[in-house]
Order: C-alpha cells, then sequence, then structure tokens
C-alpha cells in the first residue's frame, strides 16, 4: 500500500477512557472543578492523543512548507512573487516573525522547499523536498499534476514519520507563498460549498478592486477545473498548492503516528481541510491555534469542528498563530502534571 | 500629600506620539502591515507605557493578594473559609496553578497577606502586610472602616514602588480568598449600576439555590450599607476586600511609575474597576488577561475600555491568567524587538 493510504488506514479516533483517566486527575488538583476551562481540556486531549497518562511535550518542531503560485500573475496578491525565496531567506537567518515566536516558544523550525519556482541549490537550514517549480495558473488549468499533489501529501506524511521517530512531541504546521490565500479559498469554496465571495478576503493586505479580481479569479478556476468536492485529491490538484499538500499530509502523518498538530491560519487549515476530508479521524489529533482576520477560515475550523485557542486578529501565516498556542497547550499539560492535589497541599474539598 | 493621593496625580495619560515611533519600526519588519494584529498593539502600548523604544520585559512579577471574607458566613461560597489559608501554604509550596503558570512563564511570585483571618506567625516567603483579620460581613454592616480600604490600597501602591525600584518590569495582579467572587459582584454592581443578578455568578462553583442566595446577600449588603457610587473608597469599605484594595492600589502604583500592570479575572478587574474610577487614566497602563466565565466580568471590561487578550474559559484566579497573558504580551514585544527588516533581509516591501 502508498504512504497516504497506509497513513489513512492507520488513523483511529482517539479512545474517551483517556479522558476519564485524565479528568480524574484534573479533579484531584487543589483548584475548584473544570476552573482552568480549557487548559484542562488541552491536557486530556494530549493523554488521549498520545496514549500516556504522563505525555511530554519536551521537543516541539514547526514546518514551514514553502510553495508559489502560478496564479499570481492573475495580480492576487500585494506583495511580487519573489518575497516567497526571499522569506526563505530570511527563515534561515533567524529574522522572519515565525523565528522569534518559535524561540519565544522553544520550537524547532524546519522550513521545507515543497514548490518554490526558484533553484535554492545546496544551502545550509533548507530542507529540499521540490515537487513543483511553482503552480501552474489555476485560472488557465490544474494547479498540478494528480500524480504532484499525491507526491505533496507523501512529503508531509514523510516529515510526521521522520519526526516522530526523532522524539518530537508535538507539531505546528505553517506556510509560506505568495498568493497562497488564492488557493486557499478555492479549497474552502469547494470543500465547505459556500460562494467564492463568502470564504474569500483580503490577504496581506489588497484593496477592495483587486479582492474583486481575486475573487474572479477563483470562480473562473472552479468552474473552468471542475474540482470534485467528493475527492480531496482532485480538489488540492485542481486548486490547490503544494504547501497546502504537505500541510494536509503532516497532519494525517501526526494522527497516523498519534501525534498532536497544531494548525495555523487560513492555509494551514484548508491544508487540514483536506485531510479531514480525507479521514474525518484526523479531526482529534488537531488543536486549532487561532481565529484568523481572514474571512473563510471561521467556515473552515466550522467544517471541521475545531474550536480555536487564540483570538489575536493574526494574518501572518508561518505557522506563528500555531507557534504561540503551544505556549498554551503547554500551560495546560503543565497544570495536569505539576499541580499539587488536595491531599498533597492539605486543602479542603469543595 | 498621603501616598494615594500622591501616586493618582503623578499619572499621566501616556503620549500617542511613542506609538507612531513603534508602528513606523513594526511597518519596517519582514511582514505585511498589520499582521501580526494585537501582538503589535501589545509591543505599542509597551513603548509608548514606558516611553522606551526598547522596552524590557526580562523580570516579570506577579502579586497574590490574599483575604478573607465575613460574607461567607451567609453560605455564598463552595468552599469553606480555611481554604484560603490552606491555599496560602499551598502557594508558598509551589504546588497551585499560579506556581505552575508562574514557571511556566518565567514570572516570580509575591504572596501578600493583606487580610487572612489567621495568624500565619513568621513564615518563610508569605509577606505580611495584614490589614484586616478578614473583613467583616458585609451583609450586616460595612466590610472595613475607611481607613482600613485606604491602608489596603497603600499596600498595592508600596509594592508597585518597590518593585519599580528593584527592576521589575511587569506586573500581574492576583487574588486569593475563599468568597471574594461576592464583595466583587457587589463593586461591579456598585460602580457600573447594574442590577446584582447581572453581574453575580457561580464562583468557583455554586449550585443555583446557592447562587440565589448570594444575589440576596449582596443586594442586602447594598441596601444596608448604601456605598456612594461615585466615591471608589466608599464603595471599598463598604462592600469590598482588602486583596481588591491591595490589587487597586498596585494598578494606581503600577500607573504612577510607568510600568504595565496586566489584570487577571473577576475579582483583579474588581480592583482596577476601583482604580479606574479614582483616576480614568490607569486605563492606558492595564493589559485584560482574558475574558472570565464570571458573568460580571465582561461588564467591568466594558465600563473600563479594555478588551481581553485570552478566552479560555478560566475562573480559578490567583493571577493565573495574567501570568499566561504576559507570555503572549511578551511575543509581541519579541516580534517587534527581533524581527528584520526589510532592508536588513533583502525582502521587497508591499
Amino acid at each position: 500500500m502508498d504512504l497516504l493510504h497506509s497513513a489513512l488506514k492507520k488513523i483511529k479516533t482517539i479512545n474517551e477512557k483517556w479522558y476519564v483517566t485524565a479528568q480524574a486527575q484534573l479533579d484531584n488538583l487543589t483548584k475548584p472543578r473544570g476552573s482552568l476551562g480549557r487548559l484542562e481540556e488541552f491536557a486530556k486531549r494530549l493523554v488521549a492523543i498520545s496514549e500516556n497518562p504522563v505525555p511530554e511535550l519536551d521537543k516541539k518542531v514547526v514546518f514551514i512548507f514553502v510553495g508559489d503560485h502560478g496564479v499570481v500573475e492573475e495580480g492576487v496578491s500585494a506583495f511580487p512573487k519573489e518575497v516567497t525565496r526571499q522569506m526563505v531567506f530570511n527563515f534561515l537567518c533567524g529574522g522572519a516573525g515565525i523565528n522569534v515566536i518559535a524561540r519565544h516558544a522553544g520550537a524547532e523550525i524546519v522550513v521545507v522547499d515543497i514548490g518554490v519556482d526558484y533553484d535554492f541549490g545546496n544551502i545550509n537550514g533548507l530542507v529540499s523536498k521540490k515537487v513543483v517549480m511553482g503552480t501552474k495558473n489555476i485560472r488557465k488549468g490544474p494547479a498540478m499534476t494528480k500524480d504532484e499533489a499525491f507526491k505533496c501529501i507523501e512529503v508531509g506524511i514523510e516529515f510526521a514519520n521522520e519526526y516522530t521517530e526523532k522524539g518530537y512531541k508535538i507539531f505546528a504546521a505553517g506556510d509560506m507563498g505568495i498568493a497562497n490565500t488564492t488557493p486557499s479559498s478555492a479549497i474552502a469554496a469547494v470543500l465547505t460549498g459556500k460562494p467564492v465571495s463568502e470564504v474569500t478576503g483580503k490577504g496581506t493586505g489588497i484593496g477592495d478592486e483587486v479582492l474583486k479580481n481575486k475573487i474572479r479569479a477563483i470562480e473562473d478556476a472552479i468552474s473552468l477545473n471542475k474540482p470534485n468536492p467528493s475527492d480531496p485529491l482532485d480538489v488540492l490538484t485542481k486548486v490547490g498548492g503544494a504547501e497546502i499538500g504537505g500541510i494536509a499530509g503532516l497532519i494525517i502523518g501526526a494522527a497516523a503516528n498519534k501525534v498532536p498538530v497544531v494548525i495555523d491560519g487560513f492555509i494551514s487549515t484548508a491544508g487540514a481541510l483536506i485531510a479531514y476530508c480525507l479521514n474525518p479521524e484526523v479531526k482529534d489529533y488537531m488543536f486549532a491555534a487561532h481565529n484568523s482576520m481572514e474571512i473563510g477560515h471561521e467556515v473552515m475550523l466550522h467544517k471541521i469542528g475545531l474550536k480555536p485557542i487564540l483570538d489575536l486578529e493574526l494574518r501572518l501565516g508561518e505557522g506563528t498563530g500555531a507557534t504561540l498556542a503551544m505556549l498554551i497547550i503547554e500551560a495546560g499539560l503543565k497544570i495536569y502534571k505539576e499541580m499539587a492535589t488536595f491531599e498533597e497541599a492539605k486543602v479542603s474539598k469543595q
């Protein structure tokens, strides 16, 4: 069996008996029952995902999947295409937003060229898993071939397998790619059934006229390519992007390996939605980091059934929100593991 | 002039020119303008509060003001009164929720006995600033004397002065005191003008019958003591609590010293509301940590004009939300200080 189908087959809904075990411990701690709200939920999820009564989050990693998008030539973005590769160098030099947040959260960064339209050669720190030299312009035809879309997902699964093996305990899914809100909106529209205009926003900061053009480009791409809403791989092939496929694969691989994965904003959630449509059981392994400013984000989170952790009006991507949310999830785990019980602290119970 | 009035006089609205300076730097960083949303707002606030283009948050401290409440004898709480002092020992041994969160956030803890109805003697780690041996039952008379309320506020101001002097760069305001949602709801009702039933919740987990009794007790306390809504010190005296006064003082002292202060949940915000009514300019120096589950919390935040950072269904107090929020505020500052500019990273601008 291929990597994708064997990973999909391995994924199981988490066993709720672990929630009961974890809740019993939480209710013994010196606090009113349930008074740490969602922090308690995060601890329970981590116990159930790892099937371990004392999970660890000591090794954290954020993957930044980077790709270019042919649709950029339709004038859908505020930034020129070169910024994708320029930002790769910025990641490698430690100067981007995600570098700062990852240092703050104690997470490592893996920068993955999965589809940049630029030949980096061999450069230190960049992991080359290039599947395409950028996608094709989806207004003129499919983004990539079915085989390429499949390979993108497999790249993500391979990372999940490799980093599970290396002992990492939580993953974050980040992205970089000028114009990548365009394929993400296309995916959102096709897989949620909403009109394009309801799931398409201003990305990194386009004006009203450009937004109208972006919506038309996506509508054209969908009517030209006719992606099949009940075939997520077809959707990824026709109107997706390489980094979105990588993220979908990372999530599938995380779930198959019983490792929690934090999804970031709009692009990362488009990848999550592809993964969810391939196997809804991945949901149990995902944490939704934040509520992005991009209008289609909430629609996709709702479809998957995830509630975001943070709401800070972020719209940067790169995994910044996901990595910041790791700090909150970790707080929940530490509460669960480090607080004294009523008995230990000689505190009267309710 | 006394400590309170000289502190109140020192407080100035922050100078908006610092926002402009900070915004210019934020707009030079390698990210779309404004794409880090509220993280950027936090950085700007820190620059403006400290009047320093490169602020530091290296030394953080959370103060836990602890007090007892005579109104506990009215059966308004789910926990017995002894829990207040038992939790003091738990704080000192490192086993409480706030100990875990403070370690996670790299913040120090100062535990202050400002009004516990117990003689701790001299114990290591507890700062004794006892003003009252618990407040009196507000259903039967005023919580304390005007002089005591005044002293509670001065205790908070003294801590702000001392810890500014010691080089601490951000404060969090925490509380502990069985039954202290009752005086907090009374303060909320009097100072916002809302009916008691709209600002009174289930605290640490009382049932519907106990809630009804709690509302009646607060209504009785207000009609008996007649606190003057335009005199915050009178409100603190008649229906407040020692720890709430300490928190109000800490906030006033923080603002007077140009130090940012993170307010926690319901009780901490009752203290913040007292401070705000004494001098509305304290608002600029406060960060609201989170949106508590306690129904009166949002009403008070709205009155002050603060938007919470986190929304995690917390209702523990102790400064847990405030200390967790420090990590998010700090992320904003690091973004501002550590990210590369477009020029440094050779990234094309919008």
